[in-house]
């Protein structure tokens, strides 16, 4: 039932990926290398559900939720970066700048940043208003006070001796204000009430949290193969981790409670939540 | 009167600019540091004298013409990175990844545009309909098939053997469609009518067409201190330039025709067009 659910939802925004109608010049072909073929699409997937748990029709957004799985895939190439973790892998296949060059990839990353704002300004039957509000605030999400500001603080920071508080802070603007505006797209395009769209903001916060708990423990136990990037790599930057600062069976409780506090923000929809209640137990035990 | 109107527009741009609620952190401090403190700022200016020129408020949109700034200076960051034209100074000064390293400014950018955005979708008066439509114009003119396509073609692209007109393709993206995006801003939030939107376009892109050829000019004649960038860099990387191709009385000539253009697409205006009269005069006069 999950899976059938998470796999419709996949299937509407391959969908729309695979058919942006870009060029073919090299700038097209970077950004949809990038792009295309590889990824949960946990975001836009997140979007879809919330949407439809607010009893808006999903199909009438994926353009919108697309636009975020476009954010997302801007950040990891520019991420990956030379100049910034210098990752030669990504989603299992060589990074955007080992391809196209770091020109290539930077221009990559600016273009599927603009072409994301471009989608969710698109025409669409949605009020214009409440898409003045998703664009305002994902792109609060998604800048300088969030996910381009984490990504600071991981790259510029000095994070060798940080507290766990200090690492949730990093992981909080780097992962979890993207999830949350994701939801949140969902919930506001939706028609969702204030109350929903709040429910489901703590909903996306512990899943974002759950999401990057469950990233060092596959950074410690899990195969670069199956992973699809580095492994070992937390431990080789230095930086603390979940596991280096609980303990891997610490990791492994604190994500039970992240889990736990995911599923019960929504107790109050009753079993209509039991999409987003098996997408908290799919991060929690996913391998990759 | 053009100066004290300049000036006027200059100051509501700046004033803005200025009191952007950033913090003090490093990532903050690499945007401001290319942000504020330099530029004509044609694109705001241009986008604010539209807007009165159809019969708006310039105070009223001032948020959305800053943002076009935002996005301008971005493009500078990103396309002075070694990776890209590797460039050491810009208005004057070190360029952006020369004070804060390379990852300091590929973020800075990052930033930059993702803010841009933040401030087009921003509350205001106008209409949520019409910014809706200026955001997706916005995102078009800086994107895949406008400046960063520009910048590819020109970064990626095998230029040494251009026609004119590739060069006039390549110029018409880099710099032609944010300028054109800035003008039809103005145009559009200032409350304009179709034909109106249309001249203003038209007049935008002689504008642009005249500002890359005076470029190309001033990289010939004028001096790195006066321009604040590296004179004669164009003649140094064998791409073909407007005095390349024509001669430097031949891209004199080409300047005088597309300013006269320029100002004849204005003529049913009448004496209300005077500013944007002038501002076609001093693109073409202009020493920096």
């Amino acid at each position: 039932m999950f899976k059938e659910r998470y796999h419709d939802y996949l299937e509407m925004v391959e969908q729309y990926l695979n058919h942006l109608p870009l060029d073919r010049n090299i700038l097209a072909r970077s950004m949809n290398y990038s792009l295309v073929g590889g990824g949960k699409r946990i975001r836009p997937v997140l979007a879809l559900a919330c949407a439809e748990l607010v009893g808006g029709r999903p199909e009438e957004l994926v353009s919108e939720a697309a636009a975020i799985e476009l954010i997302h895939t801007y950040s990891l190439i520019h991420d990956d970066l030379p100049a910034m973790d210098d990752d030669d892998y990504r989603r299992g296949k060589l990074s955007n700048h080992k391809v196209f060059g770091e020109a290539g990839a930077i221009l990559a990353g600016d273009a599927l940043l603009t072409l994301a704002f471009e989608l969710l300004a698109g025409p669409s039957a949605i009020e214009a208003q409440n898409k003045l509000r998703v664009i305002r605030e994902t792109a609060q999400a998604a800048g300088w006070q969030g996910m381009v500001g984490g990504q600071s603080l991981d790259t510029l920071g000095n994070l060798e001796n940080s507290t766990l508080a200090d690492i949730e802070q990093v992981h909080h603007l780097k992962t979890g204000a993207l999830l949350k505006a994701s939801a949140r797209l969902g919930a506001i395009l939706g028609g969702g009430s204030e109350p929903e769209i709040e429910i489901l903001t703590s909903y996306a916060l512990y899943l974002g949290l759950a999401f990057q708990i469950k990233d060092d423990i596959l950074d410690v136990v899990g195969e670069s193969a199956v992973i699809g990037k580095s492994a070992g790599k937390d431990q080789r930057s230095g930086k603390p981790t979940y596991p280096s600062l609980l303990g891997l069976e610490g990791a492994r409780e604190q994500l039970e409670k992240t889990i736990f506090l995911a599923k019960e923000s929504l107790s109050c929809f009753g079993p209509k939540a039991a999409f987003l209640l098996s997408l908290a137990d799919y991060t929690a035990e996913r391998t990759n």
